[in-house]
């Protein structure tokens, strides 16, 4: 088996070279932080993976989790992720000293968590739940809620999850019918079905605290209704006592992929005695849950990305070890008393690990950024500074959600591919890979719901500001890198996508301004892979110019290769991702509408 | 359960109204069979498939063939799929009747196999490749190799196989080890290891005749020295008697998709007892094979055609029951009180099922295409025509074997992004064709494969004459769409496509005169893309073009909407996926070359 999933160097280089983490450890939150410690931390992540994440990736595939009388049994790994991981800090590490936490900034917490997520992405959500239910606690709810559940969270003994989605709205959260009745005693009383909920149940958690949206009687219908709800499997009395609070675990959904990882239907209130907490105000959930949302968006691209990197060195091992075939002489044939090649000097082969490479590191490079305006809009003191990047994440969130599922699923099947007829079969990991990677274009809001995000909502956002100042990041990218002979043809090649940008999205802003929102959105999904296509353009641009800086100026981390590889993978990106982007631009900039039901219905 | 997996109006359409069977019909070879008969054919076909195969899709995939006591055990549908299968002249359909076959043209009989396929892909390539083995003796073999075997190959009695991969060559054949060794008893012995074969083994044949390549001691090196051999499992005695013949089955390849349709490694000669058979030359074992090499390549594309339309159906079926949302009011709201939509309404699920709708449907019509050429091949009297169509076929079926493949598998994943997390869960059957489709990039030549025979051997074929006479063809079809007003845009914008196809083939082949076969071949699967992408914007202008005419005739076999959702498919095609081959072609014409390995490795 590949031995493998991760290459630490360019994860370093993107956190510290090109992605500057110094800047964000200026704020006081991080003084007790430095490069050492936060490399010793790393490094103690990538030895818990490779000791207690990694060599179990295939085993929990196929022993998946299942559902036995009335609970859902898992891999004994995910005990040592939440235990083990609750201690070295993987579940609370952003939070506050205060509450717990070891006041790590999100851009190296996300380094860490790819570390996991690629080692072993059947397991780091079992944490990432448990964090983020907590944070919810921690940022919305009472003195009590935060007592009462979140240091069992943050140690790991007890599991978070979040239950949004219900069987008959699906995506559409405006749907949701679960209810939460008033009651004189400081609760409310709960009923209703939530699905997909993953870690909801198993048995390695005391306790499952689920935070659920729900209906208070009464309120407005709508995503103006909604109120979340602190609802624990079992309720702990002042004592610490446990008593079952009517959460039923009906069923754990059999999946193609992530099979390690339970997906759970629960049932609220089958015996009229579910109680919940209301955390915050009433009808303000939804709006408390999409405060979280980035964090959770940012876990999702991150997942994609280090799945993708796995896949990539497993198939770049098989290709460094295996011969077949033969390069082609100068006349096109081959000669067979020749030897043969690796096929790693295949120029097909060569091709799908380039772009393998160009979209795992590229995504992952995303994923960092977006960490750090995280970080920055958490930790900045200057109220201007602080609303722009708050403004940039709100508008690349969409992307670095989107990006890495998307490209990433085509990246694992690059990988696939390279091993043959082998990669098909279950001996090799890239048909695992293949398939975990597939839920992430659903997770957390689909392709199409991030697709609308972007272009109806983020793209719009006081006028259009979150834009402007994406812009002037790219075009400082562009400054920098035309310093660079080697590089210019690449800057000035990124200018001209980025007024194309613009005519495309003036071109489609002017349905919105007509009234006609179900055409300025029908192709938002195009819009989606046109737009983020440009930004990893911009990404790898970045990437190659502190690649370049590093060669000019000599002052290396890392071996020449290293920063020579990462400009060769820029190229590769402009001369083979990048030109996608014409195609798209014709198809947005298409008059005719196609994909909108008319009076007739013609699909059959 | 989705209960559709193919549309048999669309089907028809494409096999008479398009491709117009009765021009095939005019040969002598097929004088008994018309319109009449034919469509009976066909309707038993369906009506076994929804008996036999469809019902069993689902079961096959959760219960696989595995490997026991030194055999393979498969669904008992196996038993079903050859013995009725062959009654029905599934295995012999299209062979002479002097060789109890039905004489049915190709064209006809790969409209039934993908009838077949869609039903249930995990059974009909037990049918095919025992139709193949059988082909190769017939066409290859002496009388007692066709007495002792064929009879028994079609009735399904004996199942037949092809055995060319083996472990240190994978796409390799010029390296294929396995040894034939002469007696003087008129048979080989044979031994080497075979595997990734398919249909190898299993408890319903009472013999297995394996096509086997092997290297006759002495043989030149290379693919110039492969001799073709049959090699049964068991030997028939002049009485009919069989005795073990030391071909062993050493496992099973478990795969994570058409699990159901065994895939065998097979060891000979172990015991040095194993006896083969000489089938025609010494030495043109190859040749012989690649013969047969377009009906299997035909099959793959038809094949991957069929699950995508299956699957199509399958999420068709979803989208028009499910209610989720609701559509946008033209000021971008949404109204809570206004009740949910069905998600075909949605624009972002249109899309998705008329991308699957223009790749299942478009590849379904070129595979009739390819088998129409493959009937005029070898009906037509005149030798010109004939050598017309030798050369078509042998241009397209790269693109044949390598469009439907590619493209299917992500129309499937659109299939599966439709259900959302259901598509997901393996419940639904999305995300098991999503598997099984994962194998047809891969089978008989793998993608890059194809894509270097396509550029490096066929375009350059007779002096580029193959690619004069597609031009002609599409040309033709460009005059007839003209005609009609509604589509004169299209017809304009695929002249556009086919002279930009021209500048890029013409700045390729510049590569290869001047003895650069590397860097001419090193973007061939991106110039697959973009051929086999035009290509389809011709089949799909053929086919509105018919739709056309029988709207403005009003010569309709169908309902007018049906002419009208070809048309409007067609126009998607052209809108969402003909611009890919702007940005194709600007990979293409790149002089950069970026996937040649040099002397210093820079992938890490």
């Amino acid at each position: 088996m590949a031995n493998q999933y991760i290459d630490f160097e360019t994860l370093k280089y993107l956190l510290y070279d090109v992605h500057q983490l110094e800047d964000v450890l200026q704020a006081d939150r991080f003084a007790d932080h430095d490069k050492e410690s936060l490399d010793m931390f790393l490094e103690s992540v990538k030895e818990f993976s490779d000791r207690e994440l990694f060599p179990y990736v295939k085993e929990m595939d196929e022993k998946p989790a299942y559902h036995k009388d009335g609970t859902v049994i898992v891999h004994p790994q995910v005990d040592v992720m939440m235990k083990k991981g609750g201690e070295m800090g993987l579940i609370s590490g952003t939070f506050d000293y205060d509450a717990g936490g070891l006041q790590l900034p999100m851009t190296v917490f996300t380094c860490a968590a790819f570390i996991l997520d690629a080692a072993n992405n059947h397991l780091p959500g079992y944490a990432g739940l448990t964090l983020g239910s907590a944070e919810l606690i921690v940022h919305f709810g009472n003195k009590e809620l935060n007592d009462t559940y979140v240091p069992k969270m943050l140690s790991g003994e007890w599991a978070g999850t979040m239950c949004l989605t219900e069987p008959q709205a699906g995506s559409s959260l405006s749907d949701v019918v679960t209810k939460a009745t008033p009651t004189d005693d400081g609760y409310y009383k709960i009923s209703g079905q939530k699905i997909f909920i993953s870690g909801g149940d198993h048995q390695y958690a005391d306790n499952f605290v689920h935070l659920v949206l729900a209906r208070i009687e009464g309120a407005p219908a709508g995503t103006k209704g909604i109120s979340l709800f602190v609802v624990p499997k079992k309720r702990p009395d002042v004592n610490g006592n446990l008593t079952p609070n009517d959460v039923t675990t009906v069923a754990d959904f059999q999946k193609v992929g992530q099979r390690g990882y339970c997906t759970t239907h629960l049932g609220f209130g089958d015996a009229d005695d579910c109680q919940g907490w209301l955390v915050g105000e009433a009808h303000h959930g939804l709006k408390y849950m999409f405060l979280m949302m980035n964090g959770a968006r940012i876990a999702v691209g991150r997942g994609a990305a280090a799945i993708a990197s796995a896949a990539y060195h497993a198939s770049l091992q098989y290709a460094k070890e295996r011969p077949q075939g033969r390069k082609l002489s100068s006349d096109g044939k081959k000669n067979p008393e020749q030897g043969q090649t690796l096929i790693i000097n295949h120029p097909d082969v060569r091709r799908m690990l380039l772009q393998q490479k160009a979209v795992y590191e590229g995504s992952l490079s995303l994923v960092i950024l977006a960490a750090k305006y995280y970080d920055f809009k958490e930790t900045l003191q200057d109220k201007e500074e602080k609303e722009k990047y708050a403004l940039l994440l709100e508008l690349i969130i969409p992307m670095v959600k989107t990006y890495p599922s998307e490209m990433g699923a085509e990246a694992v099947s690059n990988g696939l591919q390279v091993l043959g007829g082998y990669g098909f079969c279950t001996d090799f990991i890239l048909q695992q890979y293949y398939r975990d990677i597939r839920i992430f274009p659903i997770y957390e809001g689909t392709t199409g719901i991030q697709s609308q995000d972007l272009l109806g909502r983020k793209l719009l956002m006081e006028n259009g500001k979150a834009l402007q100042l994406l812009t002037a990041e790219i075009m400082q990218t562009i400054q920098e890198a035309s310093k660079y002979d080697d590089l210019k043809k690449y800057a000035l090649k990124l200018g001209e996508k980025l007024q194309l940008a613009q005519k495309v999205i003036g071109f489609l802003v002017g349905f919105a301004q007509k009234g006609d929102y179900e055409r300025f959105l029908s192709d938002a999904t195009p819009f989606m892979e046109f737009l983020s296509n440009i930004t990893m353009a911009w990404i790898w641009l970045d990437v190659a110019s502190h690649a370049k800086n590093a060669l000019v100026t000599g002052q290396k981390t890392y071996a020449e290769d290293f920063y020579e590889s990462k400009i060769h993978t820029m190229k590769f990106f402009y001369k083979y991702e990048l030109p996608k982007t014409n195609g798209l631009a014709e198809i947005l900039l298409d008059e005719e509408a196609l994909t909108i039901a008319g009076e007739k219905e013609i699909l059959n």
